[in-house]
């Protein structure tokens, strides 16, 4: 081969292209999965899209059989709706998001979820998707017919019209075919999928049309939305080094100072004054001349500032009450424990570990449930951080006999908040076994254990008492009448004495 | 929120800002692994590269400890080096390759594997990437600085120098410098990583220099590469309505028909002629122009065609005796099986798999060793489709206890060759569950298991035997002392005639 053979073999590819060939990392792997993905990816959508705007969400999701492995997806929310300007981008082409630079709790982050339904639709039927939206009173009802060109990773509008809006909706409206495999009644199901939605988002209203006939309605039971987590910025301890240096070279800040203490959360002047005299540098310069020596020097400086943890009200947590609530919807149990774990970092970015445990009851098997920012995760549980601690703690200590998992008739739910979750794949089903994350997840599921021993242990003592009363009870009558004998007294106030006894004691 | 921000919210996401937030997504989620990625990635690309030109690859790794966590790490080859021309693209530019649009089988293929090393190299130190090389004979050695321009995705030339090449020496040589964490004698190590690379690449010679002076090379055992794996073109079974839209508008074929016969492999003229009668399509019209319910139904005609499975000779097996060799290497065992399956496809691309196992002898615990296109895969084990199958297979029947996994002195080894390997990640260390890809594998397990059955039920038969012969032989000069009795005959004499029937019979 020669120089120019070698050089044209080099080329670009394309976004869309490398997720067309590798759409199992989307969640497309199969047509029961494929099916579940788009309809997720569409809700998550609507859900952080209304719930930003402070609406309390309203979503409908139909799902019409058109083939034998074909189906028409439809999902609505009564959200803010998408700019037309903008809609064709955000919908049609990957890397595209409004989420992906802030530090805030979202459901969504990456910018790859809705392109990647419409591109598995255009992948496996070829047809258009059909996308409405608007954002109430002065605009009007946008209908796009989108497709993406691969090639280019661009959209390719084929058609937009407009139509009056006299009633002012909002929202936007996603009609995708695909192929696909529908089942229900197995966990990783559409259904399955909702059903979990519903209990942690309990003021969204979630309205299912399967295509067997098959509705179901989960109105809202909380009628306030939580508080909007905040957006925060950086904290030093989370930035490492290459991307401490880019955000020196693109500052609009004109002093090294006004720098750390505006791009930072947790910096004041005397913090960062303090971290230009470690690292040695004039808290006066321009920030955009450091070399890569400076900026390594004060990259070290930062780390050994001690610092208060990023601010939390950027997370969004559901609370105590409210998992166990959650949980009492969905199981018939015995003992119900819930734990908010207070709030930790890793490399940053803050993040809460909750986690609630159902007991006995109607429970069967052990089960696990997984969420992340409020949205459940069906898929790749073998590979999550959560999974790796439930099994790394020791539950014979809390009662529970286990082999890996519980071997006892419980569900534990656990539940991730964070500015950024580390997910294993695009598809977003596992988390990254960060240790900080397990070890989180650990102590939540250890407190909730000494919360059910306590349970566990008082109930087994109350057994072992009744039993003891038990044995008790069937000698009275033979205690009472050598008794009698003994003492003279009749053995029929001695029976009762003895019965007062017992009951006290029980 | 009005229209503007809304709209201003909506942002593009460069493909390097994307990997730099999920660097854990391409293998760089804590510092033993991330520098075992980074040799990996810069392995991976030498040995394609050298193989591909025809040379018998000469690779040199060493690592040097320049910080308590920070490690210049250097590979060395002897391949046909990248054009100066190209060289800052395909090096610091992500989704930039030669092996992307190829259906042939590679170590690489996704364009994102060494700029991914760099990515992370610069973010944990700063540090610009030095890259040598040089195509040899009439091109001066081109020494360059490059780092990522991650908000654009592009790469920046620090400094780009030439030097006489007098002995027209050929090859990259790649330099970074990286926070890590170095281990060995563990399996997920780097010297583990280029043991079992040595073991499947017979024809490979390297050498490694550790930072705490352990060096050890491995010289080629085989003097000749394998043949060069052909490049095929897409089987009509395997394409989706999606792509065969996007093949047919930027086909440069004149005819329907001429297009069917040149973009696809296994079609004839009288296929294509079938396909477009099925089809009710004209084989004489444009192709450019097809309608996308008439792409549907081409579509559906190309599926129901019945053709030959495609060529086989884009794949290169290492084969039963090299499985066996490369046990033999690493093992010391009691008994070796090797079975190196026929191809299969699964949509539409050709692989196959190959087993081998090693039993008994100094083996201690069960040990499974995956491997894909001649690389050893060292993590997400519990997330691959040769891992699922090794635990489907009912070991039992082939005299071995399991629990998941067998529970005996044996090792595994796995080897998926294919065109496209369907990864879970884009580091690249487990394949997806496709469930062709699990059927075949368990094939393949299942005759090894036979084989293996055959030694252990034969080695079991010879145990009893020489058991009741045990027994046997200690009542031999009681046996004889009464037949003596009984017969007369000199019960030296019997003994003798006993002994001679037992050794026949052993």
């Amino acid at each position: 081969m020669n120089e120019r053979e070698l050089a044209e073999r080099i080329k670009e590819i394309s976004v869309a292209e490398f997720f067309e060939k590798n759409r199992h990392l989307l969640g497309y792997e199969n047509p029961t999965r494929a099916l579940l993905t788009v309809v997720k990816e569409a809700c998550e959508n609507s859900l952080d899209a209304a719930e930003e705007a402070g609406i309390l969400p309203e979503l409908r999701v139909k799902l019409e059989q058109v083939g034998e492995d074909r189906f028409k997806v439809i999902v609505e929310d009564n959200g803010p709706g998408v700019p037309a300007s903008k809609l064709p981008q955000a919908f049609a082409k990957f890397l595209v998001g409004s989420k992906f630079y802030r530090y805030r709790q979202s459901r969504g982050i990456q910018g790859l979820g809705i392109s990647g339904a419409l591109l598995y639709s255009q992948l496996t039927t070829n047809q258009p998707a059909r996308i409405v939206s608007s954002l109430g009173r002065r605009d009007p009802i946008h209908e796009f017919e989108l497709m993406i060109d691969v090639t280019k990773n661009e959209p390719v509008v084929l058609s937009h019209r407009r139509r009056p809006n006299p009633d002012g909706w909002h929202g936007v409206r996603v009609e995708l075919v695909v192929e696909g495999r529908y089942v229900d009644k197995v966990f990783q199901s559409v259904p399955e999928y909702l059903r979990q939605t519903a209990i942690v988002n309990p003021f969204a209203s979630l309205r299912f049309q399967g295509p067997n006939g098959h509705s179901v309605e989960y109105p809202r039971s909380i009628k306030e939305l939580p508080p909007v987590p905040k957006e925060i910025k950086p904290h030093p301890h989370g930035v490492e080094v290459g991307l401490l240096g880019r955000m020196l070279k693109r500052t609009g800040a004109r002093t090294l100072l006004g720098f750390l203490i505006s791009e930072f959360c947790r910096m004041g002047r005397t913090s960062a004054l303090e971290a230009c005299r470690t690292a040695k540098l004039n808290p006066n310069q321009p920030p955009q001349k450091l070399s890569a020596e400076e900026i390594s020097r004060l990259h070290r400086a930062l780390q050994q500032l001690k610092l208060k943890a990023p601010p939390l009200d950027c997370l969004s947590p559901l609370g105590e009450r409210m998992i166990e609530e959650g949980l009492r919807r969905l199981f018939k149990a015995e003992k119900y424990v819930a734990v908010s774990r207070s709030p930790s970092v890793y490399r940053g970015n803050p993040f809460q570990v909750e986690c609630g445990i159902a007991y006995g009851g109607e429970i069967g098997e052990f089960q696990l449930l997984r969420f992340a920012n409020r949205v459940p995760l069906l898929y790749h549980q073998g590979d999550c951080a959560l999974t790796l601690a439930v099994k790394e703690v020791d539950w014979k200590r809390y009662g529970v006999p286990h082999d890996g998992f519980p071997q006892a008739p419980m569900v534990i739910m656990l539940h991730f908040v964070s500015v950024w979750v580390p997910f294993t794949t695009e598809g977003k089903q596992a988390i990254a076994c960060y240790p900080e994350i397990v070890r989180e997840t650990k102590l939540a599921l250890q407190e909730a254990g000494r919360r059910l021993f306590e349970y566990i242990s008082r109930k087994e003592r109350l057994r072992r008492a009744r039993a003891r009363i038990g044995l008790f009870e069937r000698y009275i009558p033979e205690l009472a009448e050598s008794l009698e004998k003994l003492t003279g007294k009749p053995k029929e106030e001695i029976i009762e004495r003895l019965k007062g006894m017992l009951d006290e004691e029980g």
